[in-house]
């Protein structure tokens, strides 16, 4: 095992600035993580843009043939953040290479192509996970552990979740290309619903089977000067066709009995980036709103009745809530950005040890199963098992 | 018309204590009413709790047949607060015998009945409503009225309600009446889920498709020794099956394209009696929460972006708001009960008037189509068209 | 003791309302109690206006003069709703001729008119309270049982309280009687800082020192046409003096070592009838926001720390929550005018058994002595002894 | 101009790790800045010490003579996070050696060395700025733009705030060098007082005078291991006197007329980081709490009346809100490190120009003049001119 990690990552726009960020920050603010990591390559095809990224986001070496990357001998880590269609061959080739894995969500483009990179990684026997963020807000920790240790008794009965945005309510909008479904691969549903999918399987258990619906509300939209910024960059008067869902809504049954409503959509005005959920139990209740993601919000059926009731928890204490005590004092609050360092901190844990960390890409398989039942059912207007 | 309004009330439980509230409070309040009522007859099986009933709530007289009260020239009107299965007989006799008609929801207990007592009241050309009364809440108002100007916009994208409560996630509570189809016909879904149904027609508009599930969680309860109080009075040691549903969970499509999402359950500890909606528009979106039913929260698209978010109105101006004014200076907040006064202060203008207002049996028995459709859907396993 | 109360009402106004509906109520939810209330005698200057009120409110017998009231040997109390400046009079006088005394809060215009009715009623031997009706919110009574019971530990360290309203905060809102002070006596201070006083007294315990200021912010205002509904009605062009105090803003000490806060103001938009106050202790603390009424706010040192937060207890439950069981079923919430029932209840208690419950006559003076000397504080700008 | 800033940082302890961070985000979340930063030198007494703190927060050199680094003269700025008796010296020296200055809040240990401070400033002519970091949370300087703006109105009638914590509210909690007079100069008025003394200054503007009162609650606590971990650390059974404030709580008047009301506490049961405000003027009402620093909430009085409330603002927009747009899409919050950047990035721009930004030494002094007054008014027990 090195002492240092090098890290190549292959992609650079959104999710590669939330990642450089992580590598940057983690060795400063887990100071007993077993190895350091080394920003070493950034990749891309366009050469001058990767320049400019690797120059902004911190990296030793700019390269624009990924398989350069995964094949170079220096490198331990490849971490995935390119569109979803380059998911498996690049796993797959980091793989046979050696390599740890890390690759953003959603892993692949559905189950064919997830179930090639679980194997891949399972014959290669290399690290691998998959880029869940959500699963280290220290919120989310603190459900998880608190269902772990029976807080909300033997059983089960609902999870409910929804993941709410806005920025398509308004029909002006533009075809931007995350509305096209050749090079999306799909809409609302595999871009957000993965997440509360995910965080249902890791706080609740598996999927039985499922049944719901999806919605494209509105059909056409103004055409998009690609390049510039919506909402206002419009080619004149045309409009093309929105091949993608707009929302997604379902219900369906876990195998532990629990009852799951799903929902996600971009249509809901006043909600930014508002994941909720709440877990019903037989000895009480738990709520989470992404937009308070400090707060976790819990019901005990078991206090004193006259002062119960749910109970505003603010995830900031430094020796009983995980992650967070590593950044500033109780009631400083953390942000988004600090859950991918959460997340990179458990990942490098993982490589150390050479034992993968959830979600590794098994469980990134087995969101595609209920990604795909779920679409399947809408199509089909049947129930499908997962 | 008469100045005076005779009321004769059949059923003196829980309903009929908060109806003989809003039918002694009603003139009280509402000084500008075209007719004063008068709590002339109660009506109970039970000649003794009928009289205890008749004193601690306010009648001039107690009657143990319902058809005699129906029958009384000198009643106008029938307000039924009795078990389900009795609705539609006394509603016909009293459409019959030229009464105005107040009857509890849910009107019956299916299509089949409902159907019935549509014909009658429309036969009889009777003054006749449900009484819904959480349509009545000023917020509640607020929010129709909001639609209706277009403050959300031409379009609405989703209606999404919970009905929650908590009395049955204690395994142990005992196996009360209403957990028993052949007394109580359904379970959450005709008590609960019926009300956020009627909300989503008041508010959205008439759905057309429907497909969802119900499930019994808890399969077998503790007898419960009848008279005494859940949880604790329980026989010992046997148990009996539970034949209703403990949730109901479903998706659907308003005819106006809006997609559905309605779920209600009595296993969501710490939720008391916790209604809540959002609905997202094109311009717009508002929520609503049953436990703070004295506000309404709207986001407004429109206003400037730097200053948007989800505005907390405080239901309570004199002026702007409906109904409330009736009662104390803003800020000052009213409660359940008041529903109740604010549904009977219409219905008494309309039976004034001689014609009926909403929500009337017409919209109960469209109640009923949808509930029927649910149903049926969880038992086939299919979309079930309205 | 007489099995029925006869009530003899002075004052008819908004408190009249408010306390007439109370008298009607409090038999039919609070059927337990020891005595029958009768709404025998309404009494105002204005005979045409107290006929009216006579019918709109519900009493058998109006009169003009209230010592007819007072000397009416069939009456057994007397509640005074009538403006400040006359409540010693009569209290006195009701005193003397041996009937149980509610007077609407505050008792008087200072300590020397109510250190008379003190004396009076001691003299007298007669049952007597102050409606101060705030003391009586369910959930303002649990956080009187839980400090009792111990559950914020031995120590109090803060109390901070604050009453914001929002009808001044428009300098153009005309000089109505209540700004005048050779009518209203005092402004803000005596008319809703005197409720959070008598609450910190209630819940925390005498006060030893006080040190504030008093300010008013709109020194003059349109003439206000008298008999016409703000804030519209103004007389053409002129403008009148303001010669109460807008707001209070202090800082003192209880004798028992706990910092008091306090701040009363009109001048706060979006605060309608906005009661907030906190309650830090050695083992927790408490909020209260009567915008929200119905619940209470609780920190428990003592609980575990993972999930230790702020618990919002719903104070609605049948069995632990006092007054709010004999309404209706948890989550069903009360409103504003419950308050005067519970004060009512507990009174008609007292009167049965011949002994008075709080707040007494002594408690009113207690908080008179507090007004003062804030008042006097403001005026010298130095610490007063209470 | 150098294209590059050297930076020179005193001292490494909570602050230095704060700042640090934030010399290492700027230039990356900030690409627009007219310099680069270069985390030169890190200064600090114990060699051990510092060259840990060196390693593990990415500076390149370690010193432990604040006067080499001072007297270096390829530093171009000088960062001060010793504690607070230090500062004004090292500020002067830095002064005199013409480096630009930043230096962590309070000022300095009183009016006295504060007015040093600002002489040496402007006599160099260098570019200064006290760190008052929660200026620039987006929410707050929201705040500021909508007040500039004109959207509270021509007048602020109230200031209120409060910071509140809870961690002194156990009484078995050590006697810590902050509790001790002599080390820590002041206890909880100078450390969090003094913050939103700044955001009052900041938001209403000048105070005209001030009356108070300061507690200390728990006279005497458990000696503290020195160097070992509260609150556990106690040595045996001893105990030491707390020779500082507990709780400080005020009233005062601004220049403009607002009153202001101020508390701060550090017994406050489940208040974590709590620092409150309102502000309500003539035309609404802005409220704010730090615990959800993301959000802002604001009345608006020239809404139409039906739909007016409190407007739960995400101050999470890419181009309406300052600073946050640098980070993530809406919706993803950002927390209490980002404000450092925020304010450090402000500070690089002023360096660059050459002319001082907001709060300055200056702004400094001006709040110890508040300060002071405060202090003096809780001892003379009369109103003190600031």
């Amino acid at each position: 095992m090195p002492k240092t990690l090098r890290i190549g990552m292959i992609g650079y726009k959104f999710m590669g600035k939330a990642h450089s960020n992580a590598w940057r920050q983690v060795n400063r603010f887990f100071p007993d993580l077993p190895a350091q990591v080394e920003l070493d390559t950034i990749c891309g095809r366009n050469e001058k843009a990767v320049e400019a990224a690797r120059k902004s986001l911190g990296w030793k070496r700019a390269e624009t043939d990924w398989r350069a990357v995964v094949d170079d001998p220096s490198i331990n880590v490849i971490d995935i953040n390119t569109p979803n269609d380059t998911h498996a061959e690049i796993a797959i080739a980091a793989a046979k290479s050696g390599k740890a894995i890390l690759c953003e969500k959603p892993l692949a483009r559905g189950v064919g192509e997830a179930s090639k990179m679980v194997a891949a990684v399972k014959t290669a026997k290399v690290v691998n996970m998959v880029c869940h963020n959500y699963r280290r807000i220290p919120a989310v920790a603190l459900a998880k552990r608190m269902i772990e240790d029976g807080e909300l008794g033997d059983r089960i009965y609902h999870y409910r979740a929804r993941y709410a945005q806005e920025w398509l309510a308004n029909p002006e909008f533009p075809l931007v290309w995350r509305l096209q479904k050749k090079i999306a691969g799909s809409g609302t549903h595999g871009d957000i619903d993965a997440h509360i999918i995910d965080l249902g399987r890791y706080l609740v258990g598996e999927l039985k089977e499922v049944c719901g619906m999806m919605e494209t509300f509105t059909k056409t939209r103004p055409l998009w000067e690609e390049g510039t910024a919506p909402p206002s960059a419009q080619k004149n008067g045309k409009k093309g066709k929105v091949t993608v869902d707009d929302a997604v809504s379902w219900v369906g049954r876990f195998k532990n009995g629990a009852v799951a409503n799903l929902e996600a959509t971009r249509f809901a005005w006043g909600r930014k980036n508002n994941i909720t959920f709440e877990i019903n139990g037989e000895k009480g209740s738990l709520f989470f709103d992404f937009e308070d993601m400090n707060r976790l919000k819990y019901f005990r059926a078991e206090d004193a009745q006259h002062r119960r009731g749910f109970t505003d928890i603010i995830v900031t204490d430094r020796v009983e809530h995980e992650y967070v005590g590593n950044w500033w004092p109780p009631g400083h609050i953390i942000g988004y950005e600090h859950t991918f360092v959460h997340t990179i901190a458990d990942f490098v844990r993982a490589v150390a040890k050479g034992k993968s960390v959830h979600p590794t890409f098994e469980d990134g398989l087995k969101n595609e199963r209920v990604l795909d039942a779920v679409e399947e059912s809408a199509k089909t207007r049947q129930w499908v098992k997962v």
